[in-house]
């Protein structure tokens, strides 16, 4: 049994823990540990949008291309393919990539290539929309937490080990008992979602700026190895809750706190579903994620089902991470999106002059 | 707004609160307030056991005994009275009164007449049984929370006034955090319950010996003013999983560290059933306590149900009241019960020399 929170990553606190050493949680879980020399990660959601379903091979076809620059210099360690419709009824594809090192991502992303690709002309004219939607969290400013042990997805697999068994979770507060950051910060959010270019009802390309402390969770399940049991379980007790729960903050998440939610099946990269999904949640605070978690039915009901049944898992594998980051560590872009679309729903668009 | 830590006992914190400066809570909840003069209660349970039926008379006799003891030289400040079945289905009244000076408690207690009553052959040859159990918590050491401002039942009774709306509640944690010793201490449970003379599986006289810390937890609701709306609210939506967990916890707490659970009928001298009901629980460590309010499928029904209809309660009374104490203001002491009656269930007797 061991801290969460790795050994170069402890500092004396100033706010303490949620629960006393004499706390042992009720099962095993685990989190990624990555090597001291990592610093900071960038976790970059690249989106493709579009409303009618014919666009679908054009939408795939660009999915493709920036999965291809992936593979310039600097590109990401690793990146998975996603799939979703959003609050609008319109279909978006994603590219989620990591990278171990913001400075090669920077590269990346300033390279020629990728560069002239977004600033083309022809982005706002092929009748497709786009996104990025980047966060660049240093290692004290996020968690993971799975209940397996190998392989592991998102950030997770970007870190490359495992850890003990550790001792902050099964408790509410445990997520954030989880962020070494928590030692000393109270990670509270600042000022409010702004958009600093263009004009979202417009289209076309529009910036959002961020602020501190905006917290992004990946959770997800992943049944490819699943038995006839465990599917059943997926299937029948946690997918309804689930499934309710994040229909419920894709829609009313605004008077929460929460920004974006995105409930996604993984895809392969000619579109094919594959046995795996997750919720990409961005809120305004790690506050706000906990008070929804933490009192929400829905998401009571995912969890008395999960502390349930989590110690009989074999194959059907459970996992989340989350992060929070500065504001000048986040970055968010669309061009031809709808309104509603990512951060830019609760963006504050500035009263013309 | 203000917080449930009265201004005389916040103290430098060497713990932090759960929540930060920026919480804000869902909806109104209350605390009493005592005088700063207040400095220790006495939360007392005189209980009397019996098996069968037809001894109910004579129960009530000596139930009004002890309500007649209550008016002697330094007697408490107030009382209610109670019925319940117990896990080996024995019947129970109790006599719940609490003084707002444990001196004036002492010399109640060794006073001749309550002394001599208690001491009696008699008590061990009448057929009934009979426990006392006592906890008397320091300003400190406790909490209350009211979802309205008048008229508070138990403790609250004693401190006689109510405080602004709260900060700390709505989140778990916030029971915690309303005890003012929380600031500084992590109130962790001390060695374990132990038999200390007599012999429980013998009947007789049996005194038990607490540890620091054990918590105590009255949890009630009252209907009596309640019209019809709010009635079919808690029969229907409210008391089906608070009667689930109740008896959960009354016939498996011992797994979760709850050493005795009694879900209570409030009643009148005559034994009459009154439109109130209430918890009484005593669990080895807060700790243990909110581990299980936090996670237990039936606590978590009752939690999103108050959250739902908080708001729009006007005459349904729902309250608690949650202490720690240090072990050597608790006393445990039994004649003629079952076994498996309060503290002695759990308590270790030690080996024989």
């Amino acid at each position: 049994m061991e801290s969460a929170i790795d050994t170069h990553l402890r500092c004396p606190r100033t706010l303490s823990r949620r629960v006393s050493g004499d706390y042992a949680p009720p099962f095993p879980m685990f989190v990624a540990r990555g090597d001291k020399a990592l610093q900071q990660v960038v976790m970059a959601y690249f989106g493709v949008q579009y409303s009618e379903e014919g666009k679908r091979p054009q939408a795939l076809a660009a999915l493709g291309h920036i999965v291809e620059s992936f593979g310039l210099a600097d590109g990401p360690v690793r990146h998975d393919l996603t799939d979703h419709v959003d609050n609008q009824d319109h279909h978006n594809l994603m590219a989620v990539a990591y990278w171990a090192d913001p400075a090669a991502y920077c590269r990346w992303l300033r390279s020629d290539d990728v560069r002239a690709w977004w600033e083309s002309q022809e982005r706002l004219t092929e009748g497709l929309g786009y996104f990025r939607e980047v966060v660049a969290p240093r290692v004290e400013q996020f968690e993971t937490l799975y209940a397996f042990t190998e392989d592991f997805p998102g950030i997770g697999g970007v870190m490359g080990q495992c850890s003990d068994e550790i001792e902050e979770h099964g408790y509410w507060g445990s997520m954030r008992d989880r962020i070494p950051l928590s030692q000393t910060d109270w990670l509270e959010a600042g000022s409010e979602l702004t958009v600093v270019s263009g004009d979202p009802a417009k289209g076309g390309r529009v910036i959002v700026r961020g602020h501190d402390n905006i917290a992004l969770i990946r959770s997800g399940q992943d049944w490819m190895a699943a038995g006839e049991d465990e599917r059943a379980l997926y299937f029948d007790e946690i997918l309804p809750s689930l499934q309710d729960g994040m229909d419920f903050l894709r829609d009313n998440g605004d008077t929460l706190g929460c920004y974006s939610n995105r409930f996604v099946r993984s895809i392969d990269i000619d579109g094919n579903e594959l046995d795996e999904s997750y919720n990409i949640g961005h809120w305004r605070s790690l506050d706000a994620l906990e008070r929804w978690a933490e009192s929400h039915p829905t998401h009571l009901r995912i969890f008395v089902t999960f502390f349930r049944v989590v110690t009989g898992l074999e194959k059907l594998r459970l996992y989340h991470e989350v992060s929070v980051a500065d504001g000048k560590d986040q970055m968010f872009e669309y061009i031809n999106c709808h309104p509603r679309t990512g951060m830019m729903r609760d963006a504050v668009v500035p009263a013309a002059v």
